[in-house]
Parts: C-alpha cells; structure tokens; sequence
C-alpha cells in the first residue's frame, strides 16, 4: 500500500477523509515503501487529529517519549475552551522537555519533544 | 516577537502571506519564546515554500544536515514538471539517507532525515 494510502487510513474506509485534499506521492513512493518501512526509527513524526479532550494525554505521552507531533485542530475550531485547554497542556510539556511549539497554516500545531526546534525562518518566502 | 510572528516572516512585511489561515499561538507561546529561542538544537524542523527549481540544492543540504523538511508546493500546483522533479529529487535523497517523504493535506510534503520516520497512522483519525 502506497504511504499516502497509509497515512489516510486506507484500510477503514469509513473514515471521511477528503482524498483529493492529499498530495499524491505514489509513483514517487514506491522504492522508498519498500525499505523505508521495516526499519524502526528513533523518532517519529504522529500525525494527529484532534476531536476529544481525552486525547491530550495520548498526544502529551508522544511528546514525552520524543516524537514530534503535527496536530490537526481543524475539528475543534470552533471550541475555544477546548483549543486553549489543549494549547496550555502541549505549551506545559514543551516547557518541560524544552521542545518547541509552532501555530502552522491550515490549522495545524507543530510540536517538537527535546533535542528538535521550529525554525522561524521560512525557506524561499517570497512569493 | 511571537513565534507565530517569526514564522510567518514579521520582519518582512514586503510577503505576502495570508496572516488569517495561521493559528494564533501568541498566547501560549509567550514563556516559550524566552526559553527556546536561545537554545541550539540538534535537529530542526524547517518550513519552506517552494518556488523556484534552484531551491532543490539548498532543500536536499537540509535533509542531509539532519534537519527535517516541511515543504509547501502550493505556488507550483500547475507546474507538473517541476513538481515530478522536486519530488524526486527529495525522494533519493530520503534513500540515500534512510529518512522518510509522505504527502501531507494543504499541499505540504513533510521530508525527514536519517533516523526520523512518519508514522503512517493517524492518531485519531475518527471523524
């Protein structure tokens, strides 16, 4: 199965994702599928979506063990006690392991475990 | 000067990003800034747009530096050519170095180095 397939969640087809909204990387993918995927990394990139308030510990845990979190809040936009809540609890862990932490475009939070920082300096910004 | 302000540029009020699709961290990201910005890091994770085909060089030094690449190809949507080209050009050198490359939603491709790998699971995908 293509990366892209994977990340989207291809083997539950009830989820409800929009799969024109994802690059296509098949023909780009497939080498990479084959030796990529059974090598075990130190770190991983999680990409989440967040929908509940008991999410926060799962995405606290990520941070703790050293992975870096891409957190898609799309769902929850329209809750601001709830976007706060979870902004103050990833801001704490950040604080704690001396990562970092980045508001991105599309509704998306960066946040980087201990050892890994945002740069704030886009690369090629002129447009 | 916030985080959110740094990434999107603000000393550079010549581009022309569109401030409203970022996520306002400013709030949360106060403590943060005093703390992380005078930190080195080992890894970072930097965020480019890309536009031009000379760019590559300078993307591929990323990946090979050990950094981690986010890299936003909405300006070349049209062009296939170039973007086949960007694609794999990023792809061998994720084989060179056994890092990771997948398709992220909003026209981003998330590249990552030695060591570094995207998790093909969303966290909770459930909508």
């Amino acid at each position: 199965m293509s990366f892209l397939k994977k990340i989207m969640g291809g083997s539950e087809p009830k989820q409800n994702d929009d799969y024109s909204a994802y690059i296509d990387l098949d023909k780009f993918e497939k080498d990479i599928d084959s030796s990529a995927g059974d090598e075990p990394a130190e770190t991983y990139v999680k990409i989440a979506i967040f929908t509940h308030f008991d999410q926060i510990t799962s995405l606290k845990k990520e941070i703790y063990d050293g992975n870096i979190l891409i957190v898609d809040i799309s769902n929850i936009k329209s809750d601001e006690r709830l976007r706060n809540h979870l902004f103050n609890e990833l801001k704490d862990v950040v604080l704690d392991v001396h990562g970092d932490i980045v508001g991105m475009k599309d509704n998306n939070i960066l946040v980087t475990p201990t050892g890994i920082k945002v740069d704030r300096k886009k690369i090629g910004g002129s447009y």
